[in-house]
């Protein structure tokens, strides 16, 4: 008996999935072979259409305007499916159940036009087999960190105050929703594991295969954040030595009563040896030792663990110029290359540092060919205006995952990675990410998951008409305008030129210029009244740029080469340093911040024109965050100015109004 | 039938009142004229005494060394007391009960010099009839401030956790404490009155009335911080506004329900319109409105409202150079002088911000002739070094104290004033200060409460013996070294000149130069790459300097008759100004630097060696402590004499390492 379409509470947003973006599919006759439960669920979302709009599910008997076949091909791929349309008739087929749902989506994103003309046969595949959505949310509210660590979208989904939240319902919509964009895997908890949460693993692993039963008739996979000194706080033992017999028996033994109650659990993410997390350190081993004997528990399961690479040390002292956070990860892991197991994944993320909002592509990224790689981003918009602030990521993804480590010719990020992981932007907010518009950041993401070489662009039309209905193009051109170009205009007023961390400390929201300048987080701007930069050359600096390979090793060591966009990344240059576009770094910094705020005004502008366009409530959310964003967006253009003119002495050229 | 004196839980430390103390008193023979319930404490007291030393309580009848005797003179100050020794016996006369208990603590503190030759009759007062501890302590924990706001010293010895803390026989020490230095008040919540403490005023009242029956026997009164919101919050009134006649009415209620429950409760302590808090601008009414309105609920009772005179825009526009924190209170007081109630108090904290290691007195003590003032200090070290750091602020409680608004001749702020608040720095912590050290700051207020024109050193000394032991010279001069400069070498490290707030935003530990530079909080100090520190000369900056009288308000308003150390609190001045010490600006900011890390060094050295002399678990304890105030300085100097050459450029003229 396939469970009904999940049903959404009163207002709570439909997102990308409303009612009328299944239209095209529910007017239409449509034929559906095959049996299984994901099959189940094609089905009971076709009748649900259909009960709407009229079409209808047929026999084989019977004429289709549409049919969805599982063929059971044994060699096929699950993931993959084949779409293409001939004689007045629309054909999905797939060798897989999960080809299977992928397909009926593409229908649905399709809409009319999957019922227009003819097309040829289109195989269709995940360019990356791992696409996941990781939630840094904690089980028991932490004291500082609250439900959701880095969450700005209200509560957790999966848990409240120390319990399994229980609204199953919502988390099965929730499911569908990743499903409809290509998501196939979640990760149900922080990466900081504190006490409560590294219980999940043992005794309330129940409150997992709850949320991983909702999940599973949507093909998405249930993932756990766990700790590596689990078999010392969660088993008693002495050590959680990773070469430790009995410590692998622990973990052996764990991991079989995890697919005990989850029998397509899909494994772990572990934050090992960062930022106070227990690692393989602690007993002198490797990281691939660390996660080599978790991948050896998994593996006869079938599952996988994700284990992060953001390891560097977080107590540094400001004096001392010599060590560099971004320099980190690839010490710890380019060594490693060829020494993880086949089911462990390094979980890397885009930038050397931390998610800020202009980062060069992290050196491991191109270092480790004989590893498994995910790429690590940040849809939770910590950094980037934290969901008060419009800031579509899609265009800074896309030039991260088509980045070339070796140059023009040599293979993308997105080619050389086996997936794609976003930290979730998710929660129980009737909206599910505050703000409304940061829906099309974890669409976006779904879909560059499925195919990184995909136009970000064409991903947010995509997006746009889903969620507006494809009819409305004056929306449709309003929401492109507030949203394409919106990463760089935040980019404009607030870090200037890849410098990065001016945030207010601890919560990161809003500009402090010298926040993180004298912090033990690695994380400087070492500006002077003369100028400003991290010099991270290898000649005369801290010889991070000497971890890419060519041509980037050359191209970022000199200040004459390196892109403007990150120069202060990888210089320290004078105020007067001219840009490849013609103006000083002085004059750039308050043009951007100028510029940033009115492109706000601007958007804000064009925001409420689009009023009668709209759910009111989506409108009314949105514009009062722009108010927010454009305060702020002032905020920092007049801080980060203030600060310049202050140190450099330097005045605008144009002479507009810079406080003193 | 009298309590016993107050045991102590083991572990706790006696402080000041070490039963070494009373070795001079319980040797003797005393003779104790008088009956009440503060005599019963006093007799406990020569009692325990005896029963350690061998003296004894002797009859009317039987030759004595010390005869404490009431007269019951109606006529007399009640805490007066009279004190002679004449022909080998010591006497101590007072007309009321206090009066007597304070000369008990008076012969203990003499000690042996109190039975020693002739002395002639002194007569005993205090200069200042209000001598209270503010504990800032909240009921409930709340979620930013935790237990005690700004505390410490571990938690409240009140309060825990929502609750009353139980704990009545340490708060009984706690009271002995106070009154042995001469504080006769203690208010026991928090100025900020949140949804739980409001609620003290009224169905928890009992929880108050047990604090005050153990702080009874030793002659203090317990005083209750309140909302002005009351009404509202707790009566459901729909206003709060003091010229209301349900409001007055509600009030008055409210009190008299107070004292049937605590029949000597001393008042309320009130922060209206500050910070958050409600207050009497709600309704379009004045300060005096809103304190009197209490005041006239109270004075049927004798009870004193201390109303407070911390108001300030909290929501300042940093870019807004023309509003001044410093000239608030008396903007906002100094008109309403002589319209206070006769028991209406208002508190004014001794400088114009916030209790930063160097401010200037506040032009409101000289500007308020018929109003009753209270001086408003900070025992507990938010702003200079949190207990984990060294400061004796009795130095610079001191030169408030003796502070002449009118200059030469004129009065001192201790005789303008008619009562000492220190906030507290005492919690459950072993030490009751967290830092053993800090003992000495509550000691000092108390003593400088009961006579503001003491000197501070002789009040040390005092302290010391009484802590320590009058034999102990070697260690004496030891702790005379590290204590007695500690404030000035405190300053010296830390932000410069007067200029104040260099400090990390939030928590007020450590250093951060532009922490507070681009707050809403009114915080500045706007050094640019030319010079620093705010105009506040009423010729060209701010005008606050011209709400002295003279002739203070002309000697700050040019920076050449400015005292060095607020130079730049009054005065923007460019790095390469001299100074009166005939050096620049930037030389003295080094210096003074590399001196206070220097001078913290030798103190711990100098700790080292009194390890022998005392207590190991309290030596341990500041030895500790002493590691992290070295780090803690060292941080402070490394990053303030970065700041500054990295945006000054001049180098050290001695070539001190200093980190660029």
């Amino acid at each position: 008996m396939p469970l009904p379409v999940p049903v959404l509470s009163e207002g709570v947003d439909p997102a990308w999935l409303p009612p009328a973006a299944f239209r095209a599919l529910g007017s239409r006759r449509t034929l559906i072979r095959g049996s299984g439960p994901l099959v189940e669920t094609v089905r009971s979302e076709v009748a649900d259409a259909c009960g709407r709009f009229g079409g209808r599910i047929v026999r084989d008997t019977e004429p289709h305007d549409l049919m969805l076949e599982l063929t059971g091909d044994p060699l096929g791929d699950d993931e993959e499916f084949v779409f293409g349309r001939e004689d007045g008739r629309t054909t999905v087929l797939a060798s897989g159940q999960h080809g299977l749902l992928h397909g009926l989506f593409h229908v649905v994103r399709l809409g009319e036009d999957a019922f227009r003309g003819d097309r040829r046969r289109e195989v269709h595949r995940p360019a990356l087999a791992l696409r996941m959505v990781d939630h840094w949310d904690n089980v028991a509210v932490h004291p500082v960190m609250g439900q959701v660590e880095r969450g700005y979208a209200g509560g957790s989904l999966f848990w409240e105050d120390g319990r399994a939240r229980g609204e199953l319902e919502r988390v099965r919509a929730y499911g569908r929703l990743l499903a409809a964009c290509g998501i196939n895997a979640v990760a149900v908890n922080n990466v900081n594991v504190h006490e409560t949460e590294a219980h999940l693993l043992t005794d309330r692993i129940g409150d997992v295969a709850a949320i991983a039963d909702a999940l599973r008739p949507y093909g998405i996979r249930t993932h756990l954040s766990v700790t590596f000194a689990a078999p010392v706080v969660l088993g008693g033992l002495p050590t959680a030595d990773p070469l430790d017999e009995s410590v692998r028996e622990w973990w052996a033994r764990a991991v079989r009563d995890v697919y005990g109650a989850i029998g397509d659990f899909g494994g772990f993410v572990v934050k090992a040896d960062s930022e106070g997390q227990p690692g393989p350190f602690t007993y002198g081993r490797s990281h691939a030792d660390g996660a080599n004997m978790l991948a050896a528990a998994l593996a006869p399961h079938g599952g996988t663990v994700h284990w992060r690479a953001f390891v560097y040390n977080h107590t540094q002292d400001w004096r001392d110029r010599s060590t560099d956070r971004a320099r980190a990860a690839y010490e710890h892991f380019a060594p490693l290359d060829g020494e993880f197991a086949a089911n462990a994944v390094l979980q890397v993320k885009h930038g050397p540092m931390d998610f800020q909002v202009r980062e060069p592509v992290s050196p491991v990224l191109g270092a480790m060919p004989r590893t498994r790689l995910a790429v690590e981003v940040q849809a939770t918009q910590e950094y980037t205006g934290q969901q008060r602030h419009v800031c579509w990521l899609g265009p800074m993804w896309s030039e991260a995952l088509r980045f070339r480590p070796e140059g023009d010719g040599g293979p993308e990020v997105g080619e050389l990675a086996d997936g794609l992981v976003a930290v979730s932007n998710v929660g129980d907010d009737p909206f599910w990410t505050g703000h409304p518009l940061a829906q099309a950041n974890l669409y976006t993401f779904g879909r560059l998951a499925w195919q990184p070489a995909a136009d970000p662009h064409r991903v947010l039309d995509e997006w746009i008409g889903l969620t507006f209905g494809p009819a409305q193009e004056h929306l449709a051109a309003g929401l492109r305008t507030v949203l394409s170009g919106s990463w760089r205009t935040y980019e404009k007023y607030t870090a200037p030129l890849g410098v990065g961390f001016m945030v207010q400390p601890g919560h990161h929201y809003g500009p402090s210029v010298d926040g993180y300048e004298y912090s033990p987080w690695g994380t400087y701007h070492f500006a002077d009244r003369d100028g400003i930069g991290v010099d991270r050359g290898a000649a005369t600096g801290t010889g991070y740029a000497a971890q890419y390979g060519k041509p980037w090793a050359e191209v970022y060591e000199s200040p004459d080469t390196c892109p403007d966009e990150l120069l202060l990344f990888f210089h320290h240059v004078p105020y007067g340093h001219v840009l490849h576009s013609g103006k000083t770094v002085i004059q750039h910094i308050y043009d951007t911040h100028f510029e940033g705020v009115a492109e706000v005004e601007e958007a804000r502008r064009v925001w409420a024109g689009l009023a009668d366009l709209m759910d009111p409530a989506r409108h009314a959310r949105v514009a009062e965050r722009y108010e927010e964003q454009l305060r702020g967006a002032r905020e920092w253009r007049d801080q980060i100015n203030s600060y310049f003119l202050r140190k450099s002495g330097i005045p605008d050229r144009h002479g507009r109004r810079i406080y003193l």
